[in-house]
């Protein structure tokens, strides 16, 4: 059964990781898990969980494989990201997928506030702040699926 | 650290579930949760697990959004898989990655084996079991990630 927009992005918000998947220009998916938060929608009162997925490449220093992601964004910033439930009751399955375009926010001012959702979602990002660069992915469409309405 | 590549494989056969990237010819990468079994490596006496995952599109009516990843592996066979593991302590934090190239069968004579393993593995298949296609996936490249070695 297809989940409702709101509730899809409900769910999506709450999932403590997700999956990137990205293509660069050789057509080659790429995909990792990563940590991330999604912002309030800007300007509306009361709002849930808005349509910007934030992410951070970590301060541990990275091979040129891990930042394939960033290559790829910067080739084609077309990004899926899923956040899914497992169990062995398969009536308990459920799943969420963020269709956006990414962009790479490198400048200090510009990532601080996405920084600062992360610091406040992760305690480990309080007390080793990511170095950047942010992964910013404006998502167009929201896709939800679930086995039972619960 | 880099997981030794017997050690990405053994934890990825024994993850319940994974996640399956494509892109299409239009670039654009797709993502969904699948349920998999990663076939035994052929004519290796007492060998682990090999380099084929079978996944199977289930007996369920299937809208044509859902059948995207197997538009996209006709246009373009390239896929990745990834296992992952989450917990609030980030020091388990575990994954892996099977980069590979796949195949659609849909052969009732073809299919066989594959869903006689996902039956085995899976309970739910055994009392309804999938009607195909399935998806089978020879992995070329096994990449694992984990904070620490356990």
């Amino acid at each position: 059964m297809r989940l409702r927009e709101e509730e899809a992005r409900r769910r999506f918000a709450a999932a403590p990781v997700a999956r990137l998947a990205t293509a660069g220009q050789d057509g080659c998916p790429h995909l990792v898990p990563f940590t991330f938060v999604l912002g309030s929608r800007a300007g509306e009162a009361g709002s849930g969980p808005g349509d910007h997925i934030y992410s951070a490449v970590d301060a541990k220093p990275k091979s040129s494989t891990d930042l394939r992601r960033l290559r790829n964004i910067r080739a084609n910033p077309r990004v899926a990201v899923l956040a899914d439930h497992y169990e062995d009751d398969w009536d308990g399955l459920w799943w969420v997928r963020a269709d956006g375009q990414a962009a790479i926010l490198d400048d200090p001012a510009t990532m601080a506030p996405a920084l600062a959702l992360l610091a406040g979602r992760y305690p480990q990002y309080r007390e080793h702040p990511p170095a950047g660069p942010v992964i910013s992915i404006h998502v167009d469409r929201w896709t939800g699926w679930t086995a039972r309405l619960s």
